[in-house]
């Protein structure tokens, strides 16, 4: 199967409408610039090498890791390499899918968890795609950039400030690039919003909501998978703890690192009393599980300011009963978008001031994207086709020379909130200011 | 027409579920205890003198004014006595619909702005409704009391911290009612959601969302009715000039002011452009109105915490094109609630993890003043009927001798956001406290 790959640059795909909204200043806060000099010349625009064939190398085959390397071997020009995992069979099982796409069987790395040091150090691999559990991002990211390779870690990319600045300044450094894997910039909503939002349509932006609302209780409580550690944080830090899928597209919107930025946020924690209920309907009392303490507020809300004077709404709701929900909300003065479900209002439309579906607005709107490889997403799929549209993006971008849509200085901003949020919620809700991550 | 007056409490009709939530310590923020004494005992409780005829008087008769006066008429034992209002015809219209339903023809006072002075210092009047221009509020409310009469105004209330202060000093020196006069809380939804939390249905209360999102650049730019006012404080003020709706229901779902309280809160605003693109597409160039400056963000979010540590996310948007939503959210433990369109999930709903309508909670749900006197409501009833519930309840409370559902200490917490949401802006998104209006 041969597919066009259109020549769509970064600079087309999110190039935003007409900068919106005068400057406004804020009253009670001096600018933190970072003063220190960057590790190295900016990584912002900087291209891939081309590459007929793109070699992937994969850190942590579990759900999440074998899911997006199914979506790799979906795509046209792709070899994995090389996989790695603490667990040997989840690097078995790995290489099973590979050869049943009819590829040559990777390289497999388990014997502990400093293997992935060595699938590093290897000399075929283009691009490292790391599906690890939270903590284990920045230090692979970090080994995969130190041995040369551009690499991409799931969300949220990073969990701390400190993390942050450790990827910008090691990917300025090497000049290697260190992506944020955020497929929800991906889904079919957010690029026809992001191409209406390009287009003028919603007018000058003023004011997005997003959210990762999603009850993961049973998942949490479980024995296996994420259940392992993803409970965890929620025992010793209280505020937006996976900030990135909804920050992302919204991000997108508003040309964030680009032509506005994230300026300064607060942050506000509702009690902490879901993990509690749950255990108690359902976990033994013999439980080890019984020892532990959560902390975490069950709704965490957050409010960012961007330089321009946009504000965001941003939650985090992972511990209460309720309907999936993104929000994935763009206000302009011209007209609003929101999800869950997908409506929409523009000024003058027709039928009056209802919500109407995306259906009148596809056939213009729709992403080139979606439009070129939309089917195959859908029927491939993971998430709606968001998954395979990010990983055919991806190696598009690589076999074209391109820079990549999202860079380690978005993995910096759209995770910062993580951290930002704890800091503000443990000071009473005080505003908290974002680092310049991309100085100079 | 003969209906049976339940006896019904306020502490029937607001008592919550069990109180929510362990106490969570503020950090950063000192507690701002308001330290001067009470300025008479609390009226929190007070009851109404019983009446078998409740008087009335009515200042304002615009198009509000005029609207719940009709509903008044069509509650039973009610009489208008007087009605004031700067423009004669509209006084004169007021005495037709009084006459029309059959009443004596109530006074009219008109002859200039302090003519409403002459119908609070009348012997026949128990209770006077206040629906006039919002700075006029706090002045005729504390003539109303002063002058020995119970008192509900419009919403807001009042504008400012001082104002909310005033109308408690005086409500507490004149032993007077002054209640906010907040349809939105007689909702047919908010209703059966009080209902619900009050059961327990929801679980223990975490967080809430509301909001007033209503596209008025139409009115506001009117020659008449509430353009000739509704505009002003747009380019004065940035914040959310327009709280209640929302939190009104709220408030009654947290049992604000009862078990809980709230303790403080951060602002944000967008951008100001939806007025001048408005007057942009629409006003000639030669219009006074080009002289304005307008500086209220066209979208204010604002996040208030309770004494319990919960939350709520608090909307004012009315100058951007978009279908209206008061959202109306409440989030438990056990299950959420969220309007436009009404939809609710509860744990362990029938149909999985998606939201429904309302319609299987009705019979076990529904408010009984919906019940009694819901039909009558939505046949009569402005705003869907929750404009003659509030009417209905009020006549209750007053003939049966009870205290009112709303004081004046709700009055002040649910309209200092006004001014709390404008300090909060003014200075970056700092924390502003709630000055508590209950002492002692």
């Amino acid at each position: 199967m041969k597919r066009e790959n259109k020549n769509l640059t970064r600079r087309d795909l999110l190039k935003s409408a007409a900068a919106a909204g005068a400057g406004m200043g804020i009253a009670g806060l001096s600018e933190e610039a970072v003063s220190a000099a960057p590790a190295g010349r900016s990584v912002r625009g900087m291209k891939f090498e081309k590459r007929d064939t793109v070699r992937l190398g994969i850190i942590g085959v579990g759900g999440r890791g074998t899911g997006v390397m199914r979506e790799f071997l979906a795509v046209d020009n792709v070899e994995v390499v090389a996989v790695c995992d603490v667990d040997k069979e989840k690097t078995e099982r790995a290489q099973k899918y590979v050869e049943k796409a009819g590829k040559k069987t990777p390289a497999a790395y388990f014997k502990n968890d400093r293997d992935f040091e060595n699938l590093c150090k290897r000399d075929d691999i283009d691009f490292i795609y790391i599906a690890t559990p939270w903590d284990w991002h920045a230090p692979m990211a970090i080994a995969a950039m130190n041995n040369g390779k551009h690499c991409g870690v799931e969300v949220p990319a990073v969990n701390t400030l400190k993390e942050c600045w450790d990827i910008v300044n090691t990917s300025e450094k090497t000049q290697r690039h260190c992506m944020i894997m955020e497929n929800c910039c991906y889904g079919s909503s957010e690029m026809m919003v992001l191409n209406m939002v390009r287009e003028g349509l919603l007018g000058e932006l003023l004011h997005a909501e997003c959210a990762y609302d999603h009850d993961l209780r049973e998942l949490l409580f479980s024995n296996e998978g994420e259940g392992l550690w993803r409970r965890f944080p929620h025992m010793k830090r209280n505020g937006n703890l996976y900030p990135t899928h909804g920050l992302g597209p919204v991000a997108f919107y508003m040309d964030i690192n680009r032509t506005d930025r994230f300026d300064y946020m607060v942050s506000m924690s509702s009690p902490s009393l879901g993990l509690d209920e749950w255990r108690a309907a359902k976990i033994p009392k013999d439980d080890p599980k019984w020892k532990e303490k959560y902390v975490c507020g069950d709704v965490n809300t957050s409010l960012i300011r961007t330089t321009k004077g946009r504000t965001i709404m941003l939650q985090h709701n992972i511990t209460s009963p309720r309907p999936y929900d993104r929000i994935n909300q763009i206000q302009g003065t011209k007209g609003i978008f929101q999800d869950y479900p997908a409506r929409i209002y523009v000024e003058g439309q027709k039928g009056g001031e209802r919500w109407a579906t995306l259906d009148g607005y596809k056939d213009k709107y729709e992403h080139p994207l979606w439009k070129q490889v939309g089917e195959l997403a859908r029927k491939n799929g993971g998430h709606g086709g968001m998954d395979f549209i990010m990983c055919y993006r991806l190696i598009q971008c690589i076999r074209e020379g391109l820079a990549p849509d999202m860079d380690v200085y978005d993995a910096a901003a759209w995770s910062a909130p993580a951290q930002l949020s704890e800091m503000s919620v443990a000071r009473g809700s005080m505003p908290v200011k974002f680092p310049i991550f991309m100085r100079g």
